[in-house]
């Protein structure tokens, strides 16, 4: 049985076959998002702050922090995103109780990312890449932490899904030179957009379902890729999500801010047999009818736990 | 390869592996609509009209016709209820091209529906009961059409899985003594409420995955049941679709004026690589945008099909 243990300092999120979908809130990344950027190098970490309550209030059970930032006044990431990493998850772990997906491209983040976290975040990522590997493997060790795999090589990123199959199993198997267990590899397949290529859900399907077999590793993607380009995306993806935990997808990397991806995957969750008594299910429709009475999804996710943790609270008090 | 042909006057529908998702109109039924049963006894077909016009512009591909009411002058459906179906399939063979279902548990109805369907109709349904195997079996033989097979049988709905496989199984094997191929035998493998019963979603997927891979048989469902009884039951329908497609469903017997449903079908079957180029998808998220100026979801469809069938028309009319 493949699980991936995560941990923040007092709270344990398992990715697994037997465990409802784990969803990786993407937000607090300035990659794209030029405010944020101008006030990561600012020193304002107002935005940050409000991701990573509002991620958590709308269902993450685990938060990237990313620190991808180019100053304008310091050109070398090198030298400038290591200690943004650092304070970045200090903030974030000051405010939530999840673990982290520390994710970055700078050798030198993630080592200070990995230094910085409580308990056991997961590291995001490495490639099949030969650089990457020898960078990213000895940390992975070192730190004893899981890792994204993304199946991606030094020839690129490959249309033919056995090719993108086989990347990850070359990452499985150099991990394993290192003593790294392949549960605590979790496979990035690359979910392309339907739009330009017809069978990339498919693809995905079928990658799924042979690097849990055949491989025994956890999956992860960047769920929204799929609907790249298209109108109503919500909809295609409120349709992939579903699948592709049919399929035996086990998480994400999201905007757990959107209501209709996350309706999909508590329901998901529900059918999969991951809700026992539909107890998630039915306490997530009190949230929509509070968005139909006006509140916005967040708001009324935030009202949501707020009463839970509340009930939980006063449940502790008289025990 | 899988195929069950279903023809009406001049179009052909298949119910296939490698067809979209195929969905069959259930509204044309008066069971549960009281105000339904009395307009039929009292001779009046304008919901049956409004029904067959409505569900195929919202996409139904197959109509269900069902003329199950007991009439307050005649309590005997032997009686009353063959009448009544050839004058429903009149009716709506004379409005929508689109090959129908016809649904009944009464024996002559089934064969006054016979015969006065055109092309190559679907018959619902027999069952694995001694009785109704004997009684409908000859029907589907003599007519050579594709028949509906749910999974009980004399001793009723069992909550075991293997057990309704096992069923299917009997009903394939006595079809093939009448020299009914497993391509004409659409099986309901029976959808439990997940809120009943925690399993009931994964027992769909793995029943759908056996009955396609051992019997080679397409597959249909009543898909709301899945949701009885719980909160925001468009929800739940909307990702147990999906997720039966990707497992190999191939139908349902459904309400297509269902905006979030239709939805979700349509992007499981772009996802499948059933909708090539999105051109499908592409026209319905158009009809969203008419929804969200404030038609409703079947007068956008409406529009919508009406426009596609004028630019037909004058495509035809340049040619």
């Amino acid at each position: 049985m493949t699980r991936t243990v995560l941990e923040s300092k007092t709270k344990t999120v398992v990715i697994g076959f037997d465990e409802p979908f784990c969803v990786i809130g993407e937000r607090i990344n300035p990659t794209g998002r030029k405010k944020l950027a101008a006030e990561l190098e600012a020193g304002d970490f107002s935005t940050v702050e409000k991701d990573a309550l509002e991620q958590v209030a709308c269902g993450a059970m685990v938060l990237d922090v990313n620190a991808g930032v180019v100053y304008n006044s310091n050109p070398n990431p090198n030298e400038t995103e290591p200690p943004l990493m650092t304070k970045m998850i200090n903030i974030v772990q000051g405010l939530v109780d999840v673990p982290l997906c520390i994710d970055s491209s700078v050798p030198g983040a993630l080592e200070a990312g990995l230094a910085a976290a409580e308990g056991r975040p997961l590291l995001n990522s490495v490639t099949g890449e030969e650089e990457r590997l020898e960078l990213v493997l000895p940390l992975v060790k070192k730190y004893n932490v899981p890792v994204v795999a993304i199946s991606n090589d030094d020839t690129g990123i490959s249309e033919d899904p056995d090719v993108r199959f086989e990347v990850a199993k070359k990452i499985v198997q150099r991990a394993a030179d290192f003593g790294i267990p392949a549960h605590d590899i979790v496979v990035d397949p690359l979910v392309m957009p339907v739009g330009a290529m017809a069978t990339a859900g498919r693809q995905v399907f079928t990658l799924v379902q042979r690097l849990r077999e055949e491989l025994g590793c956890n999956t992860t993607c960047g769920a929204s890729n799929i609907s790249f380009g298209l109108p109503n995306r919500h909809g295609i993806n409120a349709a992939f999500l579903p699948m592709a935990i049919g399929a035996g997808m086990t998480s994400a990397i999201m905007n757990p801010v959107r209501q209709v991806e996350m309706e999909a995957i508590r329901a998901a969750n529900f059918l999969m047999n991951h809700d026992s008594n539909g107890g998630e299910w039915i306490r997530f429709a009190k949230v929509l009818e509070a968005v139909s009475g006006g509140m916005s999804f967040s708001e009324a996710s935030a009202a949501q736990s707020q009463a839970a943790s509340g009930r939980r609270g006063g449940r502790r008090a008289r025990g």
